[in-house]
C-alpha cells in the first residue's frame, strides 16, 4: 500500500462549454496526457465542493475539500488570507480582506483591483499604508500587509475589535463605496467601524500623493488610492491534518489565500520564490519542489492558480493552453510519483469562462495509484469522469478518501 | 447566459418495467423527440425526491423539488391544498385534505374516491357540506371547499383549533373508518377531535340523501356518502423564491396541491381554464401559456398531472400515449424556448403502473440550455439518464442547481 499522497489541486478548474471550444469546456478542449492517464489508471467522480449548485469561494472550497465543513470553521476571507500572509494572528484579532482599487474623487468605485496593479508597486504603495497603521492614533491597532497584486490583509487587534463591519468592498465597480457600518449593537463594533472609517480615509490622502501613482497617472494607468476591506473574521481553530490524521502535510501555492487555509489546518508552508499566483508562474519549479517533499511528507497539496485567472478574465482558450503547460510538466514526474504515491487531480470549484464567475457546478476528481480501483474512464474532464466509478460525491468526504487509500483513517466500530 | 428557466414537472413521471411494455417503463417505451433532446443536448441524471427508497407524497416531492426540506417545512397535506383551493388560511388555521368516499352503513370504507366521481357532481355535495359547515353550532369554525374530482379541503378556525387528530381516512378500502381522535393530551385536540366526529356523522347524514347520490344510486354508482379528512396541518410560512433568488416565478398546474405548494414559495398563479388536472388537460393550451409566461416570469413552473394519474389506474400503455402527447406539444416549442432559457424536466417521485402506488425510485432529470454540461445520454427515461453526468442528487438540490444555471445563487465563500 503506497503511504503518500500528492493532491494537485487546480482553481477554479471546473468550466463550461463554449462556443468558442466547439461546445467543450478547457478541459474538455485540451490536449492532455498525464491527467488523463490519471483518470484512465484510477478512478474518478465528481465532486460537489459544498454541495451541488452552490458556488463557493476559494477560502469555503478549500476548507470543504481539507474536510473542515464550513458551517463550522468558517469565519470570513480575512483570517485565512492573513494567516496565508504569514501574519501571526493571536485570539482575538480581527482580519480582513483587502483589495487596493481605484476610487473617484466621491468614492465610486472605478476598478476593484486598481487596473491589475503588478505585485512590486502595490507593495511599495502597501509600504506607506503599512507605516500609516503603525503610527495611527487610535484605541485600536492597525497593521497592514500587501499580499499578491491589488490583495492585501489589515489586521486590527485590541479589547474593542470586532468583525461585525459591513464590507466596504461593494463586489461591483460604479457603485458608491460605504465606509463601515456596525453590524450589532456592541460597542467593540461601533468602535471598529469608527476608527476604520477614519484610518481608511487617510489611507485615500496617503495613496493619492503617493510617486507610485503620479507614475501610474502619468503612464495612463488607474491609481491605485483606495484600499477596501472585506470579509472581517477571527481566526477560526481548526483540529489540524496530524491531529485528525497523524500525517505530516505541507501546502505549495503561490496564493496567500491557499496557504493560509492549509497553514490553518496545520501544514507546513514550502515556499517556491517564482510561484507567483497567477498564469506566468513557475509550473516547473512548484512540481519539482512538490515531488521533492515527498520525501518528507505524507500529503503533499500543490495548488495552481492561473486555471482560476484564466476562467475570470473570461479567456477559455487560455485555460485550455495553461492546462496543457500544467499537464506537460506533471507528465515528466508521474510515473515516478506513482511508484509509491497516490495521486488525486480535482478543483476547489467550477469557474466560468463564459461569464467569468464562480458557480455551483461539480469539479471532476480522479485518484490513481497501488490499490486504487480502475474504472472504465479514460479521459479527465467533467463530463467523461461523470461515469466513473465514484460517483457524484461531497467535497467534505474527499480527505478521508485519500487517507483511507494509504490506511490512515480510524475505524469507526470495531 | 440564459436568464430563465422551464420546469416541466412531469408528475409521478417515474415508474418501473411492465411485461405489458416489454419489461419496460411507459418513458422508456414512449417515442419520444423532444424529450431525448433534452436528454441529448444537456445533463442528465437521477434524481431522489427526497432520499432513496423513500415514497414521497406529491406534496413533499413537490416542496423538497422547491429547495424546501419537508423535515422543516411540511405540516400535512391540508394546508397546501387550501392553499391551491384558493382558501385564505390564517395563522393558527388548520386544514384537512378530504376525500368524498362510499362508505356502508357501518362506515366501512367501499370506495376512497366514491366511483372517481365527476368534479361537477362533488361540487353539488360539497355546496351541501360547505352550508352544513356555515350553521354547524360549535365552539370550531368548520369551512368546505370542493377542489378537483372527490377531493376537498376542511379548514378549523378557532382558539381551540389542533391538527393533533388521528387521520379519518384510513388509506385502504374494507376497513372500519374510525372518528377522529387525539394524537396529544391538550385540551385543544380533544376538542377538536370531539367536534370534527361530531361534523363528519352530521355530514354523512347530509350527504346521504342529497338528490345527486339518489341519483348515483339509480345510476348505479357509488354514492359520496361520507368526507374523510386527513393530513391536517397548520399552515407552514416558507421563505419565498424572490427572497432566496430574487426571481418573479410562475405555476401552470391544473391540481389544487400544485398550485398551493407553488403559492406557499411566492410563486404567482397563471389559470389555464381548460387545464383540468387529469388525463383529459389541454396540453396544448398549458405549453403556449408557459412559452408566453417565460417573457414575463425568471421560473416559470409547468406541472402535468396525466403521467401519475395514468399510474394510480394501473395503465402503463396509457401513460406511454400520454408521455408521447407531452413530448408532442413540447416539441412544438422547445427550439424557440432553449434560445433564451434553460430548460429542465423531470418528475416528483416514481408511482408504479404496475401497483398504481409512490415508490422510492429516483425520477430521471435532464437539464438544456446554453451553458450547460453536455453529457453523452441521448434518452430521456429511469435508466439511460442513470448514466448522466450529474450522477444521482437530492430533489432539494435541484432548485440550486437551476438558479446556479442562471447566475441567481449567491457565492457561499469569496
Amino acid at each position: 500500500m503506497p503511504d503518500k499522497v500528492l493532491v494537485l489541486m487546480l482553481d477554479g478548474l471546473g468550466d463550461r462549454p463554449s462556443k468558442e471550444l466547439g461546445l467543450m469546456t478547457p478541459l474538455q478542449a485540451a490536449r492532455k496526457v498525464a491527467l488523463d492517464l490519471i483518470a484512465s489508471e484510477g478512478m474518478t467522480g465528481l465532486l460537489d465542493p459544498y454541495a451541488p449548485g452552490v458556488p463557493v469561494g476559494s477560502d469555503t472550497g478549500h476548507l470543504s475539500i481539507l474536510g473542515y465543513d464550513p458551517k463550522a470553521y468558517y469565519t470570513g476571507r480575512g483570517p485565512l488570507e492573513a494567516l496565508g500572509a504569514g501574519v501571526d494572528l493571536r485570539p482575538g484579532d480581527v482580519a480582513f480582506r483587502v483589495n487596493m482599487a481605484t476610487v473617484d474623487d466621491d468614492w465610486n468605485l472605478v476598478d476593484r483591483r486598481a487596473g491589475r496593479i503588478s505585485t512590486e508597486e502595490a507593495r511599495e504603495l502597501g509600504r506607506a499604508v503599512a507605516e500609516l497603521a503603525e503610527g495611527f492614533d487610535s484605541v485600536l491597532k492597525f497593521e497592514y500587509h500587501p499580499t499578491v497584486e491589488h490583495r492585501g490583509v489589515l489586521v486590527i487587534r485590541g479589547e474593542l475589535a470586532s468583525p461585525s463591519v459591513t464590507d466596504v468592498d461593494p463586489h461591483r465597480e460604479g457603485v458608491r463605496v460605504q465606509m463601515p457600518r456596525p453590524t450589532e449593537g456592541t460597542k467593540a463594533a461601533r468602535v471598529t467601524a469608527e476608527e476604520l472609517s477614519r484610518f481608511l480615509l487617510r489611507a485615500k490622502e496617503v495613496l493619492e500623493r503617493h510617486p507610485v501613482n503620479s507614475s501610474r497617472r502619468q503612464r495612463g494607468l488607474s491609481p491605485a488610492n483606495a484600499i477596501l476591506p472585506r470579509g472581517g473574521g477571527v481566526m477560526p481553530r481548526l483540529p489540524s491534518l496530524a491531529e485528525r490524521y497523524g500525517i505530516r502535510s505541507v501546502v505549495i501555492a503561490g496564493g496567500a489565500l491557499y496557504r493560509g487555509v492549509c497553514r490553518a489546518a496545520g501544514m507546513d508552508v514550502r515556499i517556491v520564490p517564482t510561484a507567483t499566483g497567477t498564469l506566468n508562474t513557475d509550473l516547473r519549479a512548484k512540481f519539482e519542489a512538490a515531488v521533492d517533499s515527498l520525501r518528507a511528507y505524507d500529503l503533499v497539496f500543490l495548488h495552481i492558480k492561473g486555471t482560476d485567472t484564466a476562467s475570470h478574465d473570461r479567456r477559455p482558450a487560455v485555460k485550455r493552453d495553461f492546462i496543457e503547460r500544467i499537464d506537460g510538466e506533471l507528465r515528466r514526474h508521474l510515473d515516478a510519483v506513482l511508484t509509491d504515491a497516490v495521486v488525486c487531480v480535482t478543483g476547489d470549484h467550477t469557474t466560468s469562462s463564459l461569464d467569468g464567475r464562480h458557480h455551483g457546478d461539480p469539479v471532476p476528481v480522479a485518484i490513481a495509484g497501488e490499490g486504487v480501483r480502475r474504472d472504465d474512464v479514460v479521459r479527465f474532464d467533467e463530463v467523461s469522469c461523470g461515469r466513473g466509478s465514484m460517483g457524484r460525491m461531497r467535497g467534505l468526504d474527499l480527505m478521508n478518501v485519500l487517507m483511507d487509500l494509504i490506511g490512515r483513517v480510524e475505524m469507526y466500530g470495531e
